[in-house]
């Protein structure tokens, strides 16, 4: 048997909305600590990991390591019933047939009990390499989502240029270009602001858009890059978990060559 | 000669959006006393049914006994150009060719003048049988839209079990429950919660999510259910009149069989 | 060099948004004294006049008249990324290449660069003759753009009547009429309600829709209309230049004619 209880629905919420475009089909990883999800997007080119730990749910009980997977449309559509203060029980029974039942409740009596079906995923899990990043840059999230949705305007990419004195975030060309300088650091209250040797990555702006969509998770993203590496996009939930996209940078060996 | 003056053009506007996408062409009958409106819907499954008495007008007089037709498009054209604080004066004089002027007044001198053209529409009476139902249920508005949008996500059925301790409001299957029960009555102030036997009934969400646009009409619905009937979902307008929705429920001889 | 900076991005961002759906390529003549801009329509049926005097802007600087040749469509992109405290600086160097650079800048050390292409624009300037007009109304810009919106729902053009005693907004027919009258002149506290003889006018709605997009930029606007001649609509900015616009009237003798 498995449940896990959200006192507040509004979060599971938010971190379903955030992944439902890049991830379909996701398998919810069950173990006696934690509830995680790692899957590739659909065109295989980023990595979403989701690491919920055991302090974040008010409920929490795991038999036996389990992994559930669900449609994340179908489970956006549960989660849009919720109303401000529901609380969310997911409860998944080992002798039932295949389906988890979401139970959505209010202080005043009422209950909704939603049943989806548990899709039968065949999921590979990649390990993730420990890695020493070059640059490491904390910002509030709202910031950076600003940055991507303006150069998106103009850019199908965008270039991330991190020295140690100033971020510079970069359209196609010199088009576009914005600039967060050092003097920033004061304003942002940066907690790290660490880059041991600049770092200059290419980046489908496409991409960027969709993870900023966890910006509503925690009001600050922690960027950690090194060359020729894919991009860690963190947001911390609540001090016990994180919402990471990886994605990798573009090569841009052809462009260059075609441009001169 | 007929006239009718709301003090208030907004009321007129919330009864018209609710019911436009159901009727377009409607009938509204002048008589003495009040305005009523009967049509059923294009596909002839629901039934509206409005009465506007005499108390809900500033100005009313109707020499004779008269029906106007008109789309009630044009006619939610007309009021969505009201403003707030606006009067709406309906008017219908009987030498003049076909059409009905409406004037909407503010009270700083700006008045504009719409005319519509009349509809000759064949309405024939439907006499609405006097009837006793098994379960009459009055519960928020607000409350009963939520309930029917949420199924709405998941069924295109909505069934309704109304005991004497509780309400279900169930989607199709096992998929989707609300359960409202009986420590509500006291949550929900209900003034009536009258169920003298248990009811089942099961009918298309699609009509059900219509009727609901009336919610803004009044804070409360009362919705009165026997086996086998018509279900009435009326909402009170102003202590002087009514818009009342009836819908036959779906007979699932057919799937029942199927299911077994 | 040419330099031009708004101490708030704003009024910049509201004047482009009011003229880019007339105006695709916008010239903006730069000379010592003031920013100008004036073009056709698609169309050729209004014509657009901008000025904006030295006085609105931060800085000014402009050692010779040019004529910049910009799209209104990507200069609207690069003003949607202004934030509401941003500083706009348009800069423009004679040896650079063809390009227009854009800075917005907050308080807090966060800039962007964003460089548009210059249009190689072949414009005639239109010689605008000195005109008396028959009549000059001036009202809330908010009160025009609703009396626009109203009658659009319903006619493809509207007719206004200015009197000495009241004006009248009407749609095609007589479905459709808005009357302002004389008592407005203290509601609407109108300076000018200067009319030496009647005037009718009958206008394309959609234009008019199209011009009270400008609204945003001041409180008031003024219409000035003489029998036979374009209307002129004027917006003013901040007192130190105007947005107008110049729509000629429609004739309808053809139609007239085929009505009786």
């Amino acid at each position: 048997m498995f449940e896990a209880k959200f006192s507040n629905a509004g979060l599971f919420k938010k971190i379903i909305e955030a992944i439902k475009d890049l991830v379909s089909d996701a398998p919810f990883d069950c173990s006696e600590s934690s509830l995680c999800l790692q899957a590739m997007d659909g065109s295989h080119v980023a990595l979403v990991s989701l690491k919920l730990e055991i302090g974040i749910f008010d409920v929490y009980r795991c038999d036996r390591t389990i992994s559930l997977g669900l449609n994340s449309g179908e489970l956006n559509k549960v989660l849009k019933c919720a109303k401000a203060d529901d609380t969310l029980m997911i409860q998944f029974q080992d002798g039932e047939k295949d389906t988890v039942t979401f139970t959505l409740e209010d202080n005043k009596g009422r209950k909704q009990d939603i049943t989806l079906k548990l899709l039968d995923l065949d999921n590979e899990h990649l390990g993730i390499p420990d890695q020493k990043y070059s640059a490491v840059i904390e910002m509030p999230s709202a910031e950076f989502k600003k940055v991507c949705s303006d150069i998106a305007t103009f850019s199908d990419t965008m270039t991330i240029i991190a020295t140690k004195s100033n971020i510079v975030f970069k359209g196609s060309g010199d088009a576009f270009t914005i600039f967060l300088d050092s003097l920033l650091i004061l304003y942002f209250k940066r907690v790290d602001f660490n880059v041991k040797e600049k770092v200059t990555l290419n980046f489908s702006i496409k991409y960027l858009i969709n993870f900023t969509k966890a910006s509503s998770l925690s009001p600050r993203v922690r960027l950690s890059m090194s060359d020729a590496v894919p991009i860690v996009i963190e947001y911390e939930i609540e001090g016990n978990g994180f919402l990471r996209f990886y994605l990798a940078p573009k090569i841009e060996e052809d462009k260059n060559g075609m441009d001169e």
